[in-house]
């Protein structure tokens, strides 16, 4: 058990919690840009790239302060992971919007909004699970409904890919909208490893 | 030199030689299901799937003994990295198979089975070799041979992709085919990254 | 600090400069490989493959030496993901190449010379970069140059996969030529991450 509660320790729960909210923003733009008109989607991605510029400045003030500090609240590796796959999900969701733009994508299957609803909950529950760390108080509820979301956004997708390939037959369409269908599953796998890396850290401090 | 043999060392060669046995499960049922008619193979599937949560099982047992245990018979990031690895190899077979019923696949190019071919060999060598952990004794065989059949999956998964791009002219069918062939590249792949791992246990043992 | 200039220590830094030396060759190979005729691209691509092999060779001496020695001029695992991430630069370029020639493409869009411009670039401050790890000095010219041009190549990127999509409408074509274009991506972000890690050791060292 190490030391908790300084000043330099309690400031990492506080920048994974800023990390985290990055989160919210990010998957609830992406349910702005499911309901968005094609004119207004580049203004909904426009504000995402915004959004992951502000989580990368979290990342970034986060590895800075592991890089020059000795006194960390647990394993250097672990707050390292746990600040990189926070960011690989905001990278994920901000990628998934973009194509919808680059590829100038018609419409999305319904089911996509699926995928997003997951990724809302995921990044609230990722949100309000980051300042219980510093508890490590009732962790384990967040990594299981996050598991247990993750499996439901597996369905979801593999539900997806059976349906473009059983509906679109423009292979160009069905190119672009795999990918997209992919990028939003990859999301998905994403929190679930932020959801993983959190459950090694309770392990340990346990 | 760390200590060895304790019950609780030895207990890791035991998990990792049961991981690698989910492995030559799994690489046998890929041979199934290229044997299976299309009726048959949801049955097959079924089956690598639940080979797949078992061998999560014994990864997650792994990785909980390593966060919670002092003593390790080596270095916790290669013991880590070996479990990790090992999942890999797994996750990917699934995938592959996942494929071929997901994507309603017809008929699969001959030179499938050769890629199938060398994984099972890779599977039976990985095996072989956990155990050998142990004493470190004669693992560089292992490594060597695995290295070689990768480069022999890798020459084979190079005329496949050439040959899909030459005789499937619906774009669709090509997507799919080529998807498939690439999990199964990435699989013997994962088997040479194992490889690559007990090769770094090895060095620093010596 | 630890010590330095040691003959052990300093061989990582000739190491880590070799290594980076074999991008620029790369590099350079794809520009080649751009203006060659298609009867000469084999050549280039087969010269690109000893190239590979050559910045492997570099590969594990270094990881040899790191998995048989105690000293070294900065922490292992620093010295494990540099030496990995100049490798993916390598592998990610001479995928790209293989590709060429694999896709029996019939013309690349000029816009690909753009990509390749920043990668010969990219492995230019790469390879003068290196040796300077001895001193530390005047890293971050380095570092912030090369995340400037991944952003350029960022932009060009995307640029090249929308004309793909507007202009290509043979779909196998464009699945070709899009993942060239992914491949080369791919590799300029691998310079990028070979500058962070770079930023990264520089930060703890000072």
């Amino acid at each position: 058990m190490r030391l908790r509660l300084t000043p330099r320790d309690t400031s990492y729960f506080d920048l994974f919690a800023a990390q985290a909210e990055h989160l919210v923003t990010g998957a609830g733009l992406l349910g702005e840009l499911l309901g968005a008109h094609r004119a207004q989607r580049k203004a909904v991605v426009q504000r995402m790239s915004e959004a992951e510029h502000a989580a990368d400045e979290a990342t970034h003030s986060i590895m800075r302060r592991l890089n020059q500090t000795f006194v960390t609240p647990f394993d250097r590796d672990d707050i390292y992971d746990l600040a990189s796959r926070l960011d690989d999900c905001m990278d994920l969701m901000d990628e998934a919007a973009d194509l919808v733009v680059l590829y100038k994508v018609d419409a999305l299957p319904a089911r996509v909004s699926d995928q997003v609803a997951v990724l809302q909950r995921a990044a609230e529950l990722t949100a309000a699970a980051m300042p219980r760390l510093r508890s490590m108080d009732s962790l384990s509820e967040y990594w299981i409904e996050v598991n247990r979301l993750e499996n439901q956004a597996d369905k979801t997708y593999r539900k997806l890919v059976a349906q473009l390939f059983d509906e679109v037959t423009d292979p160009i369409e069905l190119l672009k909208l795999k990918e997209i269908v992919e990028k939003l599953e990859d999301a998905a796998d994403a929190f679930e490893r932020v959801a993983n890396t959190v459950e090694t850290i309770a392990l340990k401090e346990s």
